[in-house]
């Protein structure tokens, strides 16, 4: 059987991205998520000519004519309405944040000034015009775009929300996701295993990944029986935007699941990718023609070794999620093998790394792990590097991709 | 007055941590807290010789004396029993995740094999010992450390949790944060302020900043009256582990919070830091000896323009939460400029960057901003390089910390 390399599988799930439409939001709760209006200064930054130091606000021209004293008539502070100084001659005092006292231009902080009796006193000789005036719309313009519509949100974008008066924001919606693992060796975490028998892993592990991403997924397991199978992925494929399998998809007498997806009109658009570890990965969608909020249903169904599992999320679910919201995301990053490394088969390898950000140079030491099966090593990693498939030796200070997960 | 360098409140605040103590807490809500117990395998991994491909599982003795032909017996599914190979001449379908049958040493894939009327016929001159068997305590042996203590939580050690069956896990407590603006220019995010007035921005950026730490910080906002500070923030000093207040520690004067910070017996550890931007900062703690969950409440005072704010936070109160939850963190980013910077001051610049990962090697752009108070302008940077204050001229290709928040 011919097996679909990484590209080519990357490149099929990016071309069958997915919009899951959009909501408005309280801004507070917008972290992470995906902008989907431009935001706009409802007025200009700052909007007034602003104090930036504490000090007094002069008329520069009074200081120009060798004037070095000032009579203290009040104080501008924050938050007050803008003030007049009365006598062009003396001065008010101001504080950052205020607006520019009327028939001022100048502010001399109070680290160049001493006071007496009301009396400020220069201890400098030079002023220059506007010193300490943060003018008005000298950051922003009113109606500038701020923030750019398919930027992810940081706290800096929450400021800016803040800021404009945006108490609700429009985001990507996420998907609704449904994780399944299937197994009959699976038993509950709090259940103690059978000799035979080992706990559930991959659901957690995969609603962990789904979480960094703000995507709250349902999970279920499902026995390795064809009819409940078929029953209950039906009804998962008409709820959910997405299914994320783990395991069922290889060769075995019990791998039900590309057989019944393709029963249920899933239509597969790839099985198998060259790769090491998660080559049984199948991957399809199901076209619902009749549903308005989005035609399909995608199903990402990865082998159901925990390595496998894991590093097919992060390769292929995380692009096709942040293409799907706008991110048009594309992964360069890269890391810097840091010792020599040989791998044969002709398959590309996702090699367990430790990283260390060395004078700005991110540098990949393998961990070796025991395959595909050693959950526990992910435990020592930081990420994966993707090695190719077109060559065995990999040489100490060769770049490579990278995946991270930390 | 004196200022306190960069590297000083550093250390200073470093040797200031706090114990916030431990909880035990659900493993699927753990990720990214921080592991209080060491993980230990309840049995060996794998707990029993697994397959590991689909195939016949055969004895290979028979092999070795020339037989190529073995009749099925019958399927060893994953989650079955294990089950005895009656007649070595003969073998048993194993599925990925069984047991290895009884009486068998081997798996052979079914890609070398050929089925037919229940006799499976090899397709290959070479079988090995145990292929395609992921041995019983091959990857960790029962008692072992998987995951030790003070770990931060990531995926993979969720999936671990799982399958060492750790519903529970001990983590350290998060602490109680109190995030405090003041000014009487602000207003509410969902009002529209006059002419003179600004709303408030850096009490969300704040929590949006913890929130990636996942803490989940209160807010308030007080006037600048010095009798309402001194009783709400005597309030908040009882019930809070961690006070951090934007605005009202400079020169000007309604910059009460030095003042009060004092006469509520808050002991000053340093004011003023020799940085741009966040000069003002103020940094404190009260120690209430009657508490017995700890002795500290810290006191974070940031200067209240939004960029002062927003990179002292992550300067210097990510770090001294790592560190008091037990993750001894030291920020060793590094990324290298990639074009030459002039800053004259005797000042620690935080230079607002662009990161972008050429070939491994992280490089920093510089994003020209309006200074501290142009929220704005985070919008369109990624982190913060870290000039130092003993030169004025930055080259292209050095290389200095890097402080990121995407």
């Amino acid at each position: 059987m011919s097996l679909t390399t990484v590209k080519e599988a990357l490149a099929i799930i990016l071309n069958n991205e997915q919009n899951f439409g959009t909501e408005n939001i309280d801004f507070e709760k917008s972290l992470g998520r995906v902008l989907k209006e431009d935001i706009i200064a409802d007025r200009d930054f700052p909007p007034f000519d602003r104090v930036s130091m504490d000090g007094i606000a002069i008329n520069i021209d009074t200081f120009k004519k060798g004037q070095t004293n000032f009579k203290i008539e009040g104080i501008q502070a924050a938050g007050d309405a803008q003030k007049t100084l009365q006598n062009t001659a003396n001065c008010l005092e101001a504080m950052t944040g205020a607006v520019l006292p009327k028939n001022t231009n100048a502010v001399v902080q109070y680290e160049l000034l001493k006071i007496e009796n009301g009396i400020a006193t220069l201890e400098t000789d030079v002023i220059k015009d506007f010193q300490n005036i943060h003018k008005k719309g000298l950051d922003r313009k009113q109606g500038a775009i701020l923030i750019k519509k398919n930027t992810k949100i940081s706290a800096a974008e929450i400021g800016v929300f803040a800021t404009v008066g945006k108490t609700t924001v429009k985001v990507a919606k996420q998907p609704k996701v449904m994780i399944i693992s299937t197994g009959n060796e699976l038993v509950k975490v709090s259940e103690k295993p059978a000799d035979f028998q080992i706990r559930r892993s991959n659901v957690f592990t995969l609603v962990a990944h789904l979480k960094k991403l703000n995507i709250n997924a349902q999970t279920a397991h499902i026995e390795d029986d064809k009819k409940m199978l078929s029953q209950k992925i039906e009804t998962f494929l008409n709820e959910y935007d997405v299914l994320l399998f783990s395991g069922a998809v290889s060769k075995g007498k019990l791998d039900f699941i590309p057989e019944i997806l393709n029963n249920l009109g899933v239509k597969k658009l790839f099985h198998r990718v060259k790769q090491r570890p998660g080559k049984p990965f199948w991957f399809g969608k199901k076209v619902y023609a009749e549903r308005s909020r989005n035609g399909n249903t995608t199903v990402f169904a990865f082998p159901g070794n925990p390595v496998s599992t894991y590093v097919s999320c992060l390769k292929y679910f995380y692009p096709w999620y942040y293409k799907s919201v706008g991110l048009n995301f594309e992964n360069k990053n890269k890391a810097i093998l840091s010792e020599d490394f040989y791998f044969k088969p002709d398959l590309t390898y996702f090699l367990q790394v430790t990283l260390k950000n060395v004078d700005g140079k991110l540098m990949a030491t393998p961990v070796s792990g025991k395959g595909s099966g050693d959950l526990a090593n992910l435990v020592d990693a930081d990420a994966f590097l993707e090695l190719p498939d077109d060559k065995s030796n990999f040489t100490k200070g060769e770049v490579f991709p990278i995946i991270t997960y930390r």
